[in-house]
């Protein structure tokens, strides 16, 4: 019997294939990527299905140790991007196992590179052989239980002392413990430790410092006291820890000074500026870019391949048969602008990527090169490329969250299955609006530069979208957000000036998603070649519909839009666009080219036989033969119990009332 | 040492008790309800603590049937009223347990309550026990694989057999085996399945039938074929299952026939309207609602106790310390609105609670009556109700998942710790939105009878808050959303007139929003009494700005509010509210007399000290004396393999080349 879905895709009037070297940035890209997911697929330790979902915690913590372990095998053989798309691509179906190598390749060694000598980074890093997962497991300790955005605010200390050459790192109080250390409850030998620098007496800051955890061993070295954080909303593959340190002595030279350097009399040397570290953050943000676009793809993909087999209801829509959910206005409403995000994050994912590389390559020539000129002009870059990362990171980590949640919800009663994923990769997913910079303290921290930028330059304002037909000009869009912008920054100066920024909070939030919408628009727009343009303009229109409308106060306020256009957004212009996406969505979402290990949700599958495949993961894993529950004695016992008359031995009755009355 | 929380708790202006009478409807009902948690704080079965969030699924499942056994027991001596009470608050702190009771009492007994004779209602559930849990044990077998909210397209039969006198029930293909059948996998011996009467091959549409699963001894019943559905994104402890029936024999007087009965003969005689069914839906709303208050107003105190307690970057606003998050204008933007919202919340479902009685007083007396015109003006009233209640469970549980989001996420990373409950609690509470009528279709299943009433009345149009002074106005509050929604009435009864009702579904959406608001909103002004004014007022005001914010586009766009005025909402008239509301915190959250067993989170803890309490539950959970995960070796194998030419065997080695190729 054909499907639905099968039916669709046979109508489908362009390549998906060709689609997907657009998502992925290339063909060799591409290829490389089907690849890694052929190879994961087949091996037995990495490969998932459903019954990835019934595991418990400990069990999660086990499975992720060996896939770990087993991943460590194919890193001796790849290059670094090979690598990082390997782990991109776990990070879809198993994000908890990128997450626990990420605390050591991404965090450890980034934190290393950019705070250490290039021989610290050699010694520590590729020496050890921490590159291919072996020798020594980095985790990155910066949060302290009381302390998480406020890196300056750290209280562990690491005292010089000079007598012996070393630095002594302290815990002082409760509030102090290192805490969320990721892989520090159990893989861990090392960690990069944030603490005040503390010589002669001064405070100068916090810096950072090797200190080992665990010998060859695997046990605890002295003085430090590791625990297990224990259960978490999701992740629970990873052993987060909190580390306590008790006057724990390390070498002078374990101390990364790349900047800061303290001397064997105790000479501190500071930087002249710490700018130059903004770089090594960004890393994180790309990564974080490109886990917004697969995990979207994979949760708009499950919900749109069932909303396509399911029928409900009969209406005017359909005529006699029941209808597909998929051609409810209101399931276009609610599904098809995470399809365009999918594809518009992807595409600043791409572009991130590559303004980082370019700009640290620019750093790296001009540091070596010792251009004093040129090395502010790639700060000045890379600070650009700092706000930008951190508007997206916060508002497309945000907006996965919704995806996976209203993905979820339009599945009804079996979004809410585990076996259709949707339950832990929204537990899993959402820490990615907390960590990193928690969203909303990271979007008012690259705002309130943003503002400031926006306020040098002229004022823009006045009507862009005077016409619903303007909404078709992305050049007319993009205005639409400068005016926004530009009418926003002004309203938030004024009141800073006296005020502080900090009471201009909510609207600094404001202004980090409206540049980081404008940046995706825009940047979308812009890398549409002609012959995808049929297929991929209609989704940038639908995005810029969708924002506009989410918006609307903001555009409606500054007179950017005009009141009847937002309201024939909803009527005329949404619906147009949702018409054209219709018979392409199969198409569009086959050009994720997401296998089934990867998507994991039986109401997912490609080839569109929802009911079968879910019913028959719900049997394998949950044996029917198995008639009763373990417990069954304890249900039956209180069903059948005596009545309680009897069991109170008739002393409320009432010839006991006679007897103890009388 | 006095926390924060202390040292403010001290300043609290008014009686947070009296408060509680406010919010739980009486003096009686709050004192109902403080007794019953103090007696299952220190129940061995029934109380909570961290622990609770460290249980597997097939631990949940089993306490929870051990809860339920030891529930039984105060059932045995307990009022209806205090049986719902007790309900209630369980379901703040193991909602699982209550939903477990909840699919026998609330929907299999209301299910024959409500489609069975008088004596077919006594002999299910008073007779046998069930109102004490003892006897049978009730299902609800309405959802099929394939068919959900839309009930008339189920497709299990319940066929007529006149020679035995029996109907015959069946499952014709996978799609309708019933399936999320709450209690079915391991607890049920009935079930209430909704089937398709079909007498001498003609189908009488979808009735009501009572089907025995298994016997005495709680094995299956012939024919009967049950199975588990696993691993859920929440409510493990509920052991949802699947039925499938084959030619399950079941004697004619099984069928529910208050309304349509089959004769012994086979003749089939259907109700003049089963429009008097309407009223057995709406017990489940007004619970939905409660659970709405009492949950959102768990999370919000725990995220706003932390928020007094944790302190986080110097800023203008706090000069020399560090400052309360709270006192940040962001985060009061972020949490405020969800404090306001469970005082609205509570005020709905009281409201609701009491329209339901007296409308079932009305309708039993009229029909005891046979008062034709007052059961067509009962039924009228019902309706009505029917309406209210399904914009209001639809918009609550939807704001009420916001709620524990935002909640969670202004705790940081603490809120993704297991052990603060959001993770938890998230998961379980998002069925809400997905259960007895999926939200979006509730939605537009509800306005589209509004809409039509609305265009019987004349249209409201005009400006009404032109000012922002009239933001202080409820009456002018009111009218502006009367405006708001004849608008949209108008624009899709213009759409629906030529396309139907499904096209205009997101506009649909809005409106069931905004008539939950606007009753939400008046209702509560109208209640405040004077001696609560100054407390209460600022909460209702700033939940219609926030709200008004919300729905901008809609209030721009039918020209009730003046452009200006949308935006010093967000610069003046919030941060207004927000300083007035700033110093009652404390209080506004202690009046919701939760404990420290219902909040069930260390940063939430009464007293303050948030990081002395997160770490002992941590280290008590998870000891740290374990310094070695069990599955350590595996690590260590990994950390300490041999290098990579070693484990081949020196096979790619330079010699080996040289040996191989000569």
């Amino acid at each position: 019997m054909t499907t639905e879905l099968q039916k669709e895709r046979e109508q489908i009037k362009f390549n998906p294939k060709e689609v997907n070297y657009f998502l992925e940035g290339s063909k060799e890209r591409s290829e490389i990527v089907s690849n890694i997911v052929e190879q994961m697929e087949k091996d037995p330790v990495l490969k998932v299905d459903a019954s990835y979902y019934n595991l418990t915690k400990e069990e999660q913590r086990e499975v992720t140790a060996k896939k770990i372990d087993r991943i460590s095998r194919y890193f001796e053989n790849e290059f670094p991007d090979q690598q990082a798309q390997r782990l991109s691509i776990i990070g879809v179906f198993d994000p908890q196992v990128f997450t626990r190598i990420g605390v050591n390749l991404g965090l450890f060694v980034s934190c290393i590179r950019g705070n250490g000598t290039n021989s610290q980074f050699f010694y520590w890093t590729i020496n050890k052989g921490v590159d291919k997962l072996r020798g020594i497991y980095g985790c990155f300790g910066m949060t302290e239980l009381a302390h998480g955005s406020n890196v300056q605010g750290i209280e562990t200390t690491a005292t010089f002392d000079k007598e012996t050459d070393e630095f002594v790192i302290n815990t002082p109080h409760i509030g102090a413990t290192k805490w969320w250390i990721g892989g520090a409850a159990h893989s861990a030998t090392h960690c990069t430790v944030y603490a005040r620098l503390k010589v002669n007496g001064k405070d100068y800051g916090v810096k950072t410092f090797v200190v080992p955890l665990r010998d060859s061993n695997h046990d605890l070295m002295p003085g430090v006291t590791v625990g297990d954080i224990g259960a978490k909303m999701g992740r629970d593959g990873i052993d987060n820890g909190w580390i306590q340190f008790s006057n724990v002595r390390i070498p002078r030279f374990n101390m990364l000074q790349k900047y800061a350097k303290v001397s064997r009399e105790g000479e501190v040397t500071m930087p002249p500026s710490e700018q130059l570290s903004y770089s090594a953050l960004i890393g994180g943000r790309v990564t974080m870019m490109m886990d917004s676009y697969r995990m979207t793809s994979r949760f708009i993909t499950i919900a749109l391949r069932y909303a396509i087999t399911r029928r409900q209801f009969k209406s005017k829509i359909s005529g006699d048969k029941e209808t597909q959910l998929i051609d409810y206005p209101l399931h276009q409403k609610r599904l098809f602008p995470f399809l365009a995000a999918a594809y518009l994050f992807s595409q600043g994912a791409l572009y991130l990527e590559q303004t980082m590389n370019e700009t640290n390559e620019r750093l790296d020539d001009a540091v070596a090169e010792g251009d004093k000129n040129e090395i502010d002009k790639a700060i000045v870059a890379s600070k650009k490329l700092f706000v930008a990362s951190g508007c997206l990171k916060s508002t497309c980590t945000w907006l996965t969250a919704d995806a996976i949640d209203q993905a979820r919800q339009a599945c009804g009663g079996h979004g809410y299955s585990s076996y259709n994923g949707f339950g832990k990769a929204y537990s899993d997913w959402v820490v990615q609006c907390s960590w990193e910079g928690d969203n909303n303290i990271l979007a008012i921290n690259v705002a309130k530069p943003m503002v400031k930028e926006i306020l040098q330059e002229p004022e823009q304002k006045g009507l862009v979208i005077a016409n619903v037909s303007d909404l078709n000009d992305p050049a007319k869009l993009d205005k639409a957000f400068e005016h926004a912008l530009s009418g926003l920054a002004r309203d938030i100066g004024a009141v800073a000036k006296d005020k502080g920024y900090d009471v201009t909070g909510p609207s600094l939030v404001l202004v980090s998603k409206l540049n980081a919408h404008k940046f995706l628009i825009d940047g979308f727009f812009k890398r549409i070649t002609p012959e995808f343009g049929p297929v991929l303009k209609p989704l940038g229109f639908l995005y810029a519909d969708w924002i506009i409308e989410t918006f609307s106060s903001v555009f409606l306020s500054y007179g950017v839009i005009a009141p009847e256009v937002i309201k024939k957004i909803s009527s005329e212009h949404f619906p147009a666009l949702a018409k054209q996406i219709r018979p392409n969505v199969v198409g569009l979402t086959d050009a994720f080219n997401l296998s089934d290990m990867l998507t994991n949700a039986a109401i997912g599958r490609a080839d569109g036989n929802v009911y079968d495949h879910y019913f028959e993961t719900v049997k394998s894993l949950n044996p029917p033969e198995n008639t009763k529950a373990p417990y069954s004695q304890a249900l039956q016992d209180m069903l059948n119990r005596p009545s309680v008359e009897e069991r109170q031995r008739g002393e409320k009755s009432e010839e006991a009332a006679e007897i103890l009355s009388s």
